[in-house]
Formats: structure tokens, C-alpha cells, sequence
């Protein structure tokens, strides 16, 4: 009667000697990555003021001043002369590029200034679009977008969510692109898509349903859309927590009989998801590593405050319960960082479609164990915890934020899941 | 060797059959509350859609339009006339009012309109300060405040949380008031003093310190100041997670050298300890039985999301863990019911002194368990949950920011756990 | 866009002055529970010392020393003499009995001492049994087995559980029941059978799967099986954790035709389910209010051994999280104490039926929270806290049995979910 | 009035390629480690079949039968002809042996098999205690003690916890050592001492107080006691939820009067802090990586239960929130994982003082998270899952035994806590 316990083998328990569990920096990018903290700090992290500055008094939300625009760009100019351009992008030729383990490690740098990763053109999403483009675009849509996104000339943005359905499901996407003619006719609504409010977005990547007649993974297309196409029309932003974002904002679309030409298809129709598997996996990864950088800095914030106020005769960190809340955030981010770094060396040495599970179980996790912190930080300051006074209350609405984006963590467990119960 | 157990007698193993456990409402205000919620649905739901309309083209964040403040006034006449007005207040010569438990009941209903309690003159911070006006205030003090108070003709505010100390020891305060010839001179910074940028906002109860070499209990007093007061200066609205709250706002106010009579003292020098007993028994009370009123709501709309939306072929509401966490909602929502209501019985039967370990419970328990139940629905809307599309991302602001509110949750279990450890 | 809230009308927003929320205990009763605290303190108590001396060294762990039966017969005919006895029971003629929330509140002294329920005649399963028989046993029926039940003469168990199916899902029941000319024939395993270990446990109640074409709640019935029937075998106890508390034993059987006269059906072929709703909503009710006991006990050793033990210099109670810890144990009793009597308080006035949400909630609530408190009593006491020096370790073993004996936390939270879901 | 923010310089923030984050087993120890795999699979798995088969009939709880000791013996003797004998121990020349992250591969194989550790003669404590006499012991010392126990002809004690005191804090330790002429006499109790029961077990180290004058950490000493000395007293083992480990026992020990002579001082008088720097790190790491083998087991039965049974039309595994439940647990074993070879890393790159951090936080993170793991995959298995017929009830009990083991939690966070806020 007695249990007959067979265990499984696992994708976990790999050969403990092998590269999978080294999660070093690679030597060659050393200095690429000594190079990046040096720029941020002596480049970046002035002009972002400058730029703060400049942009103060200015009367339209919705827009950057010329002076803020001449900032920006001489700080652009100067990492291109220096080579700090596009170190995201992997070789044309070659299809290499900076792998991810090495890229997770400098992710964390660029976090460190909402400004860094743009001034040396690695800024989300155009990093994705240009890594879309790069690999599946035609000679005609390298020349016309990806040459001017590669030259920091102009941005782009992503579009893939909708309001109507859950689209966390993907084969839900309701936004339908119809061949009339030489021409591509495109209907549907998308919601949080962001940078579409930049006035510098020039170009989007939509994901359309093309064929709803094929199977389930053989329905949607990716397709570019000037975003000056007649029929976009831009509803508004969507808020975060009462937040709108401008100038950049996560806008509400709607695609009205919107038209493009046939040759603006990416790759394929129906190959929508195909695409996806391109640039998912890199861009969780990224979101990951800058997330533990907040939680990082939110625990720097929460150490501050704990040695600085007094409250009952004692250091507020020395207060109850608040050093084991400290010491279990260190442990949490330090747990955190361990994992990307081993999603994103599976990710370089296993292929993204084997790596999915380690990427979907960062994804999981790092989000909901950051926002943990981050409240904890909060609740160590006090009102001005939530106030305009403090990161924290912004942090936690882009943490929080990123629960959702690129699938909820209810799907991504989902896959976990689904993969250990099939595990022989 | 064997743990010798002694049980210990505690104040919560009471009397089984004694009145604390009845938590009925009384028979006699039955009448009021079913007026109230009439009155509610039928007057303040229509007037407050027209108040929100009207306001949408306003130019200046900062006010309300003339139009706006007509039709709020003619709501107020409407309730002032059906006698649906100040019914909180204790009444003078008995010092007998609304008990606890029968108020907790209708606040339950008065946090389903937010306009609901200003429509019936019921709205914090007033009450609290007309019902301290009316056990401390002198004849004057009354005159002056109270009467207009009472009549719905201005608006006040009550400043004790302070920017640069941990006021969650009230030992803190650092503002001071000293008497010089007939009048106190007060000096310094209070913020998050909710309501002070209504522009019908008149009069401010402030805590200040004054007796700095009395022991800790004695050394503050709570003191009349108007507000346009010389020397009164709003240096701008704290935000709550990026929310400024225009026009009623949480201000952060600095007071610099600014004079009021001697008579403007409360109660009497170094009584403002006292002061605070009167008041936030109560005022927790309504803002734990409002926080369960959105705890219903967040419930509410996770059902109906969980119902109308699909993925993976399942109504939201049937996937994975999302039926157990709509359970657990509903089982935190009713316990936390029962706790509040205890409590609000508890301060109606022992007194708020002998209650406060109720109120502490309370003060704890709910706005944190209610943050999490709005987290939860939340996440089951995606991104829509936060945005302006839907109630939850606001709800979520409020109810966090009450987590600091009134003293923060380790205050409170402070108080509960010194109270279990003193027990015999 | 906006989302449109309509509020649920819910079974729980009952009218706020109906009897539902007077949780207190009725008058009349008043009396029998002060007489139960007093026989329990004076009689009880000194008589479980003894009755445990005298087991200590008695050679067969799974039989009782004629001395031990001694002291506990007396004991038992004093609790008759005093009318003490059978007082969970209803009224046979009038159907009237103690109310659910008077049993409720005398439930928690009940379980202040280990021996206290059997010594007044009121020990599950017995409890349950005397209950059916009561209720549905035909005057034969009664006359063979309830009468020397409600002797205390005899001892019964009650066989649902199974161990080769999920028997949570009642539908799964395998054991099945043929009726051959005038005799069931009893064919299966059933295990964790309570008492069945006990010498003095002569009659089962089984329930058995009789019509497996019928409809799934019209499948089972529940049939007498008096313990000494051929083919009825033992097989041995079940462990909790390790223990397998002899001599009265959580038992495994087996059912090998086992053969019983066709007049040992009770109330009728293909009508279990009907008989469970007798028992299992009040059974349920006693086990919480058992276990809020266990709690309390927790939480008074958690102090206890805080203000007795030192590290670091401070008494443990006061270093870092532990005040908190005990704060929040006391809270989460008093919301625990105050569901369980709301659902006592629904059985009386809404009927068992309609009262099975609120049993659901608590049953699923009050052992996984007390297993919590449990586990905190335990750390803070450091390896004595496991020993058999306390009486936590053990308490922790039953609690967490209890978190699947009938039904385990799923199903009920299940059962809440779902009517949450069907609410209009 | 903007927080000023300044990152702190951490000592988590190292290098990012360096060696500390190549968590990959050496090549030169590959061998070894399949080697001891495979001598598990094919020698101690049937052995200890065989053992415990032997066993079933044994009369005296407390002893192993001749027939037991020669199977043991046979393993044992093939393991030491294969060389896999004592290759914990460092290189007594050069104090070279097998770095921890090595060990911390094959600590995970070794958990598999109860009895693996000690037929390889690798089994705390003696793994401990040999350690602990090869660095400092006398010649003498090693000759009487070192020499057999290196043989496996005897086993050992470590005897440090106390029950009258808090000996997490060891400066709290009542133990005495009094220098009378040659001996040392010592007096006091312990208890919780593993291994003491068995009839093997010949020596203790013993930590005492000997210079209760002296600053704090230089009051105590370890010293030598056979365990035949007149004076020690075994009073009783002690339970863990009930379970007395016999024949090994867990033992209450009291020190009457006890002399030994002078020369079984361990390193020197007041040097007791020392010389558990040498153990405690390494064999904290070892309980830690045995833990994470019992969670990889617990998932494996979730996994193998929930994909068996059925309940409501469903197999159990696809129930509500159990995948989630299952996929998370996936996850926190690897956090696990790579934290535990974290801190044998940085125990081999920086030493066991520069890494005592790392220790800390997986010692209380990774028996905290492995008790929640085992009892989800219990309640996933219904009763079943507490009783002899699966090993998670014996799991849960070892587990959060060791939440307590080597310091409780508590302390470790306090470490951790500690040190965060001392970071610049």
C-alpha cells in the first residue's frame, strides 16, 4: 500500500557541470559593460536633469520643447561617437549579438535612469521592432523603418493589446487586417500601447488577425502601420493608477478601414506567432532585470528611511518587525537576480522555445515579489511613501503595470505548470 | 518538565450572552437608514452625475464652477428639509446620538456615493471637527465655527500629520505654538491635511506642541486657526500615487510666525491628547466600514469580470484559482464586517477607552485585507484594471493611503500586542 | 467605456437589525453552560489526571486498564446525576434542541479538556450518530443501538472516507452494498475511521454506493454494520503525522461481504446523501469551535513562554516581529470566533441548508488560519515547541487533519465560489 | 524637499565576471559525483531495503539486531574498497578537500537515500565532529576519537542546545565546566542531542561555559565527554511531532557532576565561538541542499497524485489553482537551488566569515519555503498525505524541525537584517 515514489526526470536537473550554471559576465563585454556605467553616470545622468529642467515650463503636455529635443540629441550623438549605439541589436550577418546573459547584466545599469537606455537608442519597444525588422524584414521595410529607428531619427511602437477581449489569450485578438485588392484593410481597437503619444512615433508593428479560418497558431499576422495612415485615430491615453504618461502615454487606438499596402506583411501571413517567439523572450527578460533594479533601489530607500527616522525612542529599521522585512527583501532580490540571470543563460544556450520556462517563471515572479517589496517600502515611509516626494508610489505603478504586460502572471504560471505535469 | 498551562483571563472571552454580542441595529434608527439609502439613490446618484458633467469643462482644476456648487446646494436643501442632516452629532445637553454600531451600519451606504455624506453635511474631516467643537468648544468657539459648520455654509480641515517626524509617535510634533501676550505664535510644516485646498475650506484644528517639559501625554493642544490666516502658507497638494486630488486636495501647509488669539485654544493647554480620544475612535470606525463598502465593490467587479470574460475557452472566473480567490474575497469581507461591527458595539458598550484594542484591531485588519481583495480584482481585469476605465485603481489609492492614516497598521499592532502581553 | 457597476444584491447584505446579527446566547441557556464549566473545572479535570496515571503503565496500548474505566464510569454517572448528559440532543417529539450558537459557545469549553465531551455523553462521532438515529433510525433501530448510546454504554464510528478515491467528490464512494435475498452485502475499504479502535466501539454507520445507475446524489445510502460482523476487518491504524492515537485509533478497514440484515438500512436505499445533510452542518460548526479553543491555547503558550524566556537581552515577546505575530493571532481569533457563531447563528434561522455558505466559509477559514497560529506558537518556543513537553505539536497534527476531514479547504471554498458566481 | 537618493555599495553587487556567479561543479569532481550516484542506486538502495526489512521483527526499539549491523557493515566496507569513503574531509596537509559547491551537488544525491550519507561514513554529525578534530584536535585527541570514527567502528554527538534557556542567543548557555585539579567537571542539561540514542555512539563534543566572566563570545569551550563517562544521564529522547527517532534518538541528556580529564579541552578554554565557525556554515549548507531534495520530492508526489486522482470530472492536478500551486513550487526550487550554491560558492571564494550572510539567508529561507511545498503536496493528497503510507507527513516533521536547527529562523534574518543596514 505503501507509495511507490518514481521520480521524475527533469529539464531542471541538468548535468550540474555544465554551462548552464555559469552565469558570469562574459570577458569580452567587460568593457562594454564598464563603458555603459561610465556614459550613464558622466553623460546621462546630467543631461536627464537638463532635460527635466527644460521641460518645466512648458505649455503642451503632449510634446518636447526644441531645447529639450537639442539635449537629447547631443547626448544621442555622443554615444554613437563612442559606440554605445545599438549594442543591443545582434550581427546582420552573423546573427550575433550580445547575448542575453550578458545584456540581463547591463539591463540593470540602463534602469538605473529612465533616460540611459534611449540615449544609446536601446529603449523599449523599438529594440524589439528593430530586432523584428532585422530578421524578417524585407529589403524595402529595412530601407524605409529600420534604417531611420537604427539612426535614432525616429520611434515606434508595439501594437498588440485590445480592450474587448482577454487578450492574454491570443488567438481572442479581434483587430482584423483584409486583402482588398493591393491592400491591407485594417479594423479594431488596441489599448495601452506605449509610446504612440511620443510626437517622434513614426511606425507600428500591429498584430491583426488575417486568417481565422486556419488553426489557432496559424490566424494572426504582424504588419507595419504608419501611424499617419488615415484611420488611426488616437482615442486618448490609458492612466496608470490616474498616471497618463505624456508625452509618451499608453495610447487607446482605434483602426478605422485603415489601409496599408500588401507589401507591409511581416514575414508572412499568418505567422504572427512566429514573430512573437522573436522578440518575447529577450523583452521579459529586460522588464525582469530593470525590475530588479527598482527593487533594489526600493530597498535602499527603505534602509535610508529606516536609519534616519525615530519613532518611540528607536531607529524606525530597528522597529518591530522591520529588519527581518529588510533582510527578506535582500534575500528575495538576491533569489530575483539569480533567476534571470539562469533564464537568460538558458536563453543563450538552450534557444528560446526550450527556455520558455525558466523566462515564464521570472516573469511570474520577479513582478509580484518586486511590488511586495516596493509596498513594504512604502509603508516604511509613511505617507510620503505615496507621495510625489518619494519614487516609490511611480515605481509601484510601473511594477504593478508589468503584471499584466506580456501576458498575466496566471498564464505564465499556466505554462510552468502544463510543463511539469508533462514532464515523464 | 511537562508546560505548566495556565489559561489567561482575557477581556475577549466575555460574557456570552451579554449585549457586546448583539450586533443588531437598533429598532429606532431603522427608519433613518432606510431614509438614508433612499435618499441616496434617489437624490445624490442623479445629482452627483450632473456635478461631475458639470465640472468636465471647468478651466481651473483648483475650483468648483458656480453651476457645480448650485447644484450640490440644492441637494443639501433637499436633505437639510427631509432632515437627513448632521445626524452623526451627539446632541448637546444629552451628549446621546447616533450609537456606533447604528452609524457603522449607514456608513456602510454613505461610501456608495462619494458625494453622499458632504450631501448630508456627514463628511470627514468635519464631523470629527464639528463633533469636537461641540464637547470642547466654547460659546464663542461655537458661535464663530460651529453654527456655520453645522449649517453646511463652510468646509474645515484638521491638521496633525507632519512631514519631517515620524507623527505616528504623536510625541513628535514639532510644530510649536507659543504664547506671546494675547496670542500663540505657530511655527511649522503639516502635510496630507486633507480638504485645505477647498476654497470653502474656512478653519483648521491644528496639533501643535506647547509644552515641550511636560510629560509626553501633556505637552501638545489642539488650536483654531483660520485659514487665511497671515502667515498660513499652502506650498501645494501631496499626491496619493500621482493623484493631487484638485480641488479639495491634501495640502502640505507651513505656518510661519503666524498669530491667533488666545482664545482660539481648545480645551486648554497641553489637553490635546484628550481631544484626540474624542475623535478617532470614531473616525476609524467610518473609514474601516467605507473601506468594506469598496471591499464589496472590488468583489462585485471581479464576479462580473470573472463572468463576461473568456480565455482558453473558460469564463475568467473558472480559470485556475479564481473561483477560490472570489471565495476568500467574500469570507475576508464578511469577517472584517463582523470585526467593525464589534467593534463600533464595543465603543457604544465599554467606552472608546476601554475599546481601543477593538478599534486597533480594526484599524489594521481592514484596509490592508481590502487592499488585497482590490489588488486581486485587479488583476483579474488586466490592464484595464488600472486604468481610468475602471473604479479599482483609484479604490486601491485610497485604501492603501489609509494603511498610514490615523497611525499605520504597526501602530496599531503595537497597541493590540502590549494590550495581550499585560493581560494576567 | 466606462465600466458599468451594478452591485449584486447579496444573500449576506441581509436587513442590518434582523435577528442573523444577535450572536448572543440565549438566556435559557445560560445556566447549563455555567454548570458545564463548573463540572468540567471540578470534575473533569481531576479525573483526566488520574485516568492518564493510571494508563501509564498499562501493557496494551490498544485497550483501556479496568481502572481507567472505573474512573471515567463514575465520572459519567456523576455528569448523569446532574443532568449533564445528552444535552447536544434534540427533542424527539418537538424536534427542539439546543440552538446551534448556544452549542457553539459551550462547543469551546467542551474543548478545554481532551475527556470533557465523552464524561457528558456529548463525544463525535457519537454525537452524529445518536443524531441520525434520533432522526431517521426506525423504532427497532433505535431500540438496538441508540438507546445504549444515549447509556454511554456503547460506542460507534461513522465509515465515509476511502482511501482509493478522492472521496471528497462524494460520487466516488466505491464501497459498495448488494442486496442478496434478505441481507446488504458489503464489499470495500473505507480508512481514518475515528474510534473504530476503541474496545468499545460496537456499531458503524457505512456509507455505501447501492444505485450506481441512479443519479449521482441518489447513489449512496448509509447502512448500520455492527463492528463484530463477519468479514468485517481491521487492518489498522492510520497515522497523523506519526501518531496513531491508541487505543481509540483513526482505523482501516476493509469490507469483505460482509453481510447485514436488510432492516440495517437507514431511512431508505439511495438516500445517504439526505442523512449527511443531518450531520455534517453542526459537526462542522463543533469541530471550529474546537479548534478557535486550540487557538486560544496557542496564543496564551505564545505568551506565556514570550514573557518568560530571554534572548539578546529582551524578552522574546518584545524582540522583532513577535509582538505583531501575537497581535494578529488575537485578531485573527476574535474574526474566527465571531464567523463561527454567525454561521451557528444561520443554521438556527436560515435552516442547515441555506445555511451552508457560511458553514463552508468557516470550515474552510478556521483550521488552515489556526494551523498558522499553531505553527507561530511553535517557532517561538524553539524545539521544545515540537516536543512532547508541549501540547502545540499535537495540536498542530489535529488542526491539520481537520483541514480534510469533511471536505477538505478546496471543496468548501469551491462551494462558496460557486454561489458567489450564481448570485444575481 | 525631493528624497535625496544614493545607492549603497553592496557586497552583493560584486563583479558581475567574476567568479563567484560560476556555479558550475569542477571538472575534477565529476567523476566522484556519478560515481556516488551510481554506488547509491546499486549498493544503498537494496541495502536499505534489506535493513529495514530486518528490522520489522526487532524487539527492542532501541537497538539494531546483529543482522542489520552486517548488511550495514557489507555496504559499508564496498564503499571504502571504492573509495568513496570520508570525502567530506578536508586534506589533514594541505586543508584542501572538496569545496561546498562540489559537496553541494552530491549533498542532493545523498538526501535520496536516508541511509547514503552514512554508508559512505559522511553523516552528521560525525561529518562535524571529524572536521572539528582533524583542524584542532591534539594527537592524542585524534588517535582516540578522530582515528575510529574515520574507521566508521563509532559514531558521535554534537551536544549544543539547551532546554532551560534560549540557546539561539549562545551567550545564553547554562552548561558549566569547572576545572577541578586534572578535570574538568561539568554539570547542566541538554537536550534535542541527535544521534545520542544510538548503542554505536561513544563521544560528544559538548559545548560548555567556562569563563562566565569573560566578554561574551570568549565565555564558552568545546570539550570532549564519552558518552560512558560517570555523571552523563540520557534521560529520554526527545519527540518531534510525536516521533521519537529510535534507535537514534533526539536525547535529553543531564551532566551530573562529570569529569573528564583536562586534556579533552578542545583548541583552548573560551575558544568555543571559534571552532563553530568551523562547523556550523558548511553543515548548515548540507541541511539546506538535503532540503531542497525533500521539496523536489514532495513536487514529484503533487505531481504523481494530481495526475491519478479524479474528483468532480477532473483529474486533481487541473482542480482550481493546483497547477499554479504545482508550478510555483517548481519555481521556488530553483530560487532555492541557486541560492543554496550561491552561498557554497561565495563559502569557497570569499570564506565561510565573508559568506555567513549568504549562509543565513538560505538557512532561513530554504526550510521556510520547503514546510510550505510539502504541505501543499499534502493537502494535495488528502488524508493519505499525513499518514505512514507516504513520506510526507516524516518530510514535514524533519523540515520544520530544522526551522529551529542551527538557529531559528529569526536569528538568521537578524544576521542578514544586521548586516544590510551596516552596508555603507
Amino acid at each position: 500500500m505503501k507509495h511507490a515514489y518514481i521520480p521524475r526526470t527533469t529539464t531542471y536537473n541538468l548535468n550540474p557541470g555544465e554551462e548552464l550554471n555559469d552565469l558570469r559576465m562574459s570577458d569580452e563585454v567587460r568593457p562594454l559593460y564598464e563603458h555603459v556605467k561610465k556614459f550613464i553616470r558622466e553623460t546621462v545622468d546630467p543631461m536627464s536633469v537638463e532635460f527635466m529642467r527644460l521641460g518645466e515650463s512648458k505649455k503642451d503636455r503632449w510634446s518636447f520643447t526644441p531645447e529639450q529635443l537639442a539635449v537629447l540629441q547631443k547626448a544621442k550623438d555622443k554615444a554613437k561617437e563612442e559606440g554605445l549605439w545599438n549594442f543591443f541589436l545582434p550581427d546582420a550577418e552573423t546573427g550575433e549579438g550580445l547575448k542575453n546573459l550578458d545584456y540581463a547584466y547591463i539591463a540593470v545599469e540602463l534602469a538605473k535612469n529612465p533616460m540611459a537606455s534611449e540615449t544609446m537608442n536601446c529603449s523599449a519597444p523599438d529594440t524589439g521592432n528593430m530586432e523584428v525588422l532585422e530578421r524578417v524584414g524585407t529589403k524595402a521595410q529595412k530601407e524605409k523603418w529600420l534604417k531611420p529607428l537604427l539612426a535614432g531619427e525616429i520611434r515606434s511602437a508595439y501594437a498588440m493589446t485590445e480592450p474587448n477581449v482577454a487578450s492574454s489569450d491570443a488567438k481572442n485578438i479581434s483587430t482584423t487586417a483584409k486583402l482588398v485588392g493591393d491592400e491591407w484593410v485594417i479594423n479594431g481597437e488596441k489599448y495601452y500601447i506605449s509610446g504612440a503619444g511620443d510626437p517622434r512615433c513614426k511606425i507600428m508593428i500591429v498584430m491583426v488577425k488575417t486568417n481565422p479560418d486556419a488553426p489557432p497558431s496559424k490566424q494572426q499576422s504582424q504588419i507595419l502601420v504608419p501611424i499617419d495612415t488615415p484611420g488611426v485615430e488616437i482615442l486618448g491615453p490609458m492612466h496608470v493608477f490616474g498616471h497618463d504618461h505624456a508625452p509618451r502615454g499608453h495610447m487607446h487606438l482605434r483602426f478605422n478601414n485603415c489601409r496599408v499596402p500588401k507589401e507591409n506583411m511581416l514575414l508572412g501571413e499568418g505567422r504572427g506567432f512566429e514573430i512573437s517567439q522573436v522578440r518575447l523572450g529577450p523583452g521579459r527578460i529586460h522588464h525582469c532585470m530593470r525590475t530588479i533594479g527598482k527593487a533594489e533601489k526600493a530597498l535602499d530607500l527603505m534602509v535610508q528611511r529606516g536609519l534616519t527616522r525615530e519613532a518611540f525612542g528607536k531607529k524606525i529599521a530597528h522597529l518591530g518587525g522591520n529588519m527581518q522585512i529588510i533582510a527578506q527583501a535582500r534575500c528575495e532580490i538576491e533569489a530575483m537576480r539569480l533567476m534571470v540571470l539562469k533564464a537568460a543563460k538558458a536563453m543563450d544556450v538552450l534557444g528560446n522555445k526550450e527556455a520558455r520556462i525558466w523566462v515564464s517563471m521570472v516573469k511570474a515572479m520577479v513582478p509580484e515579489r518586486t511590488c511586495k517589496i516596493i509596498d513594504q517600502a512604502i509603508q516604511m515611509h509613511g505617507a510620503t511613501g505615496i507621495s510625489h516626494w518619494s519614487p516609490l508610489g511611480e515605481m509601484y505603478q510601473d511594477v504593478r503595470h508589468l503584471r499584466f504586460a506580456d501576458g498575466p502572471d496566471e498564464v505564465h504560471w499556466m505554462v510552468v505548470g502544463r510543463h511539469e505535469l508533462s514532464m515523464p
